[in-house]
């Protein structure tokens, strides 16, 4: 059994890996941290979570996540980057699933998350951990990444069209909408139901944390710099990332041949699914599974490629790739405790 | 493993059955019937479940079904009576997921459902599958009736009142409400989403089939005849089931006792959950999973009982309760297949 | 023109107070006030009123406030009643929409809101707001206790069968259920999207603040002291509440006259709309409106009045009902600025 | 007083005419038709409607219309055009809010609505109501083509750069999101509330009837043809359009001049907002309201303008803007029963 201990248990992102690793087979989790609430009951905080939980949140401390195989951080940017020296010292694996080590920049990184980044050898030697571009690495890494739930869903989708060179990598354009959960728990004016429920709206569209991620993934796929414009909007609705992605095609003759291009790419692939072309994926269809869903569309006499791509922000997005990336560095079955179909409707 | 048919699977029960079969390990799907969808992949109408089934919709034919150890009818009401006496027959268990067995007085059946009954004989041998009630039964039976969704919350949380005599059977109420997939998946007009979103009233206030059920379920546990008014009403929402039940206490002084007696009643139960007196269920806290949740309450100087309790009306208001039931009569384990944790947010 | 001014404006209620007013005929308001947004242009903060209002947040100052003729309230508790004797004294009016003065009892009050009333004087002076019980003294007064939302739609579905004395007094239930706006506008985690959305739940089932208020008003209309039990319910939705109400009948013989009763004694208010008995009351049929709107129920063999009454709670429940108030003491049409429909869907 | 008639009126945007003509001081409605409801009180299918309206639906008869001043329709496509030319020779003016004449090609129009039109005379007379484009047409027209929802959204954010020229015209993309009423009502599956709450898609990806009625607006706007992308998407909620557009400026330079440029083109319009640059307008912020409300936006290095426009479908998307339509050809003051702000929350 792989010890797990996680830090900063109390949001979303929490939640949710205490749900999946409920019924991992591999998996005990020894500790979940919270400053806030140590000495409650996790099942207290998240009732359904009665029953399958013992464990209440606990101060953070060294020797307690030293004794474990893997720490999952799920913390706002900042922390894991000073927790992580000690941990790698001791040998203790990481999946961070805060932004703290996602830029290979850290001017841009500073820049966008307003601090010095304080661990740039750590963040020269993590893993950026999207499966379906690094595998080979997360499994030999001590650090992982875990990319941030906008660009695991515009990634994914724009991958095939970069890696291939077929279109204009000055012209991406990425116009992407997520539920509510994407802000995670914390007690804002904004993201009450009262604003958010019946409403839409984009946010962020000047610019974005995730928009630099998103750039150094392209570019890592098309061995250039790309050009991309990211704008996300917020959905009155709890869980689920939708992306339109917009991309100039070279060469029109090539819509031809999309389709099979984009299934071989993702044929081996147990979490990222092709739909026929000019399917419409539908959040709630990965609505609490791990999963990546995609279609293309072309309208006519045009020489747009439109990718539509789904996830579940706070799996695929967040805390599902983070047990399948955990599920790599251990050498399991990539899609244990990962199986189950999504809750729909 | 257990072979397993399902009558008429293109409603939200049948995909939910589909969605919780996906992975119990001791059952395998032989078929799925839809006389409108035949030939349409399962996959195709359900999205979720890509990569889980390569089943297609298929004509209800008997020999396919007679080939089954087990049977789930997720139709509308007058079908499963029709095709139960071939199965019987046959030595096929099923489990009813219709109305079709759950009243044992005929007469009242055939006023709420607007049809003559026309199996008297395996209406009388079916047994009524409440499993915190008739477990033993459940075990032996060749046709269990699978409780409504409603009768499922509102029995449970009267249970330990009503059999241990404390409240005035005469002065029942029950005031329910349910998301609008409990309405199942037809075209009609009051249930589209601009007509149930931002919205909520009572419907069938003054009637509704799962009255004259809850009323003989209830009856059952007093051992006497019982008044009992039940409203359902609408929320605007997808999954979940409340049910506000409000008794009066024979003895006031019974108060003092009653949340042990709650515990105490449902200790063994795998699917009950007693929260700590005061508390509020949310429906959210039992999405996706095969859970009642319920807390007491009192108002100052008051002799009402006041119980909440929630269901997955999917989930323990149908398609879980039909896999506990099948879990009950193979003598498997109870809860497998069913140990995932509510989706919470 | 009628001056108004509005303390504590950057909640729901005070966002709504400026809806309604914005297309008033009769009203001009000076001053909206917030110390914590002072400056701020309130359609900076609420862009719907962008193009209606110049005004900015000020800081609530009593010479300003007192060169109103009618100041509005929609504080937390505990504000109004320390600024009412000071502009009382100046022959200001004032309409509460807090909780401060709609309890005659001041032990209870205390009790209820962890505080000592300061104002006794005031809060024996003031007139219970509810327009169909009160109007004439309403007409009268310097100071008027706007109704809670809750207290507003059970007291007028009970009204004719508490003042007919034709149910039991001791044996009222009053399930309710609302939607966030009713929590206000305040950065609490429980009120998020993502823990509102898609669940539903009881809340203060063991006490609610609108209880006593509830059971003062039914006293009133009975005469005598009544026993209610009131759970409310927390809706995913924004607006709009539904009270399911139980009574007990006396006489079963009188249901055949409780649909004529009904419709004479609402038959001359402008805002309470009985319809035809088995209707089902949609919230979305209020949403935006001053309007309450019930329906009448009966089961078979039973003698419990049922009845299902909706309102707006932030119109009927708390801006709409304090711009009736207004108009009554000013000796308005009591429908100015209130004529609008409902928005539906 | 105006005579109005309504064809067509048991559809959300027939409810939108009846809720706001029911405020409008120079109307009457004389009848709303309906064939499948004739002789049902309009009340009784929409209840915020009691109180305000007696009128019952009517079979559709000439005679009735032709004694309007004007007639709405509120038709599916093909009803309007069939009628059209017997109320064109008696006098009447139509305000069409269905597709028959928002497009001047009739064989883009027939491809697209897959049948020929039949009133080829009175599309090339009809006027494209888009009164911020074509005010002076619409006051001198007897047949007015009310601009679909998305191309109101859709085209007022883009013309002041295309009107401009300021960005390169083959390289347009509207992104646009809609709330569910925007589908009408009727009993489809996939328009539910278990099938659309919860979840967001795309849809009409490949193309959408919009698309062309769009691409001859702007078309119109630029002067020449242009090549837009379109993608409509559906929103989780009832009301509301946002649509992110996407241009590439020929001359970065312009970026410092787009808000005077944006403010100066809309300065007079009653109806359209340019927030300050780099807000985010929300849906809720229209909501019920005849109003367009849009904001600018650039991202870092990009050459790429964002303008993000909101409407409420069923207002400026469709009723609201008939109404300004109808008030300009009756000379009234164009802003008439349509000042009172949007209901939010």
């Amino acid at each position: 059994m792989i010890k797990v201990g996680i830090v900063g248990g109390t949001g979303y992102t929490g939640v949710e890996l205490l749900r999946i690793l409920a019924v991992h087979p591999e998996v005990t989790v020894n500790c979940i941290t919270s400053r806030s609430e140590a000495g409650m009951p996790v099942a207290d905080m998240y009732p359904n979570l009665r029953g399958h939980y013992d464990l209440a949140f606990s101060e953070p401390e060294a020797d307690v996540l030293k004794a474990c195989d893997l720490v999952f951080f799920a913390t706002p940017h900042g922390v894991c980057m000073r927790m992580v020296p000690e941990l790698m010292a001791a040998g203790v694996r990481v999946v961070d699933l805060s932004a703290d080590f996602r830029l290979k920049d850290l001017d841009v990184w500073a820049n966008w998350y307003g601090m010095p980044h304080e661990s740039a050898e750590w963040a020269d030697k993590a893993v950026y951990g999207l499966p379906e571009v690094a595998r080979g690495a997360i499994r030999e890494a001590q650090l992982v990444a875990n990319p941030g739930c906008y660009p695991t869903a515009v990634q994914l989708g724009f991958l095939p069209l970069l890696e291939n060179e077929l279109v204009d990598p000055a012209r991406l354009i990425a116009d992407a909408k997520s539920g509510a959960s994407g802000a995670g728990r914390q007690g804002k004016i904004g993201m009450l139901h009262g604003e958010v429920g019946e409403s839409f709206k984009a946010y962020g569209a000047s610019g974005h944390r995730h928009l630099p991620e998103i750039r150094q993934g392209l570019a890592g796929a098309a061995g250039t710099d790309v050009g991309v414009t990211f704008v996300p909007h917020l959905i009155p609705m709890i869980r689920g990332i939708e992306a339109t992605l917009y991309a100039e095609l070279k060469n029109p003759a090539d819509f031809d041949r999309l389709q099979n291009l984009f299934e071989a790419r993702f044929k081996d692939e147990p979490f990222v699914d092709v739909m026929p072309f000019g399917s419409h994926p539908e959040t709630r269809s990965v609505r609490g599974a791990n999963q990546c869903r995609m279609a293309l569309h072309r309208q006519e006499q045009s020489n747009i490629v439109i990718v539509s791509s789904v996830i579940d922000n706070l799996v695929k997005g967040a805390a599902g790739q983070a047990v399948q990336n955990m599920n790599i560095m251990f050498g399991l079955k990539e899609t244990l405790g990962l199986e189950a179909p999504a809750l729909l409707p």
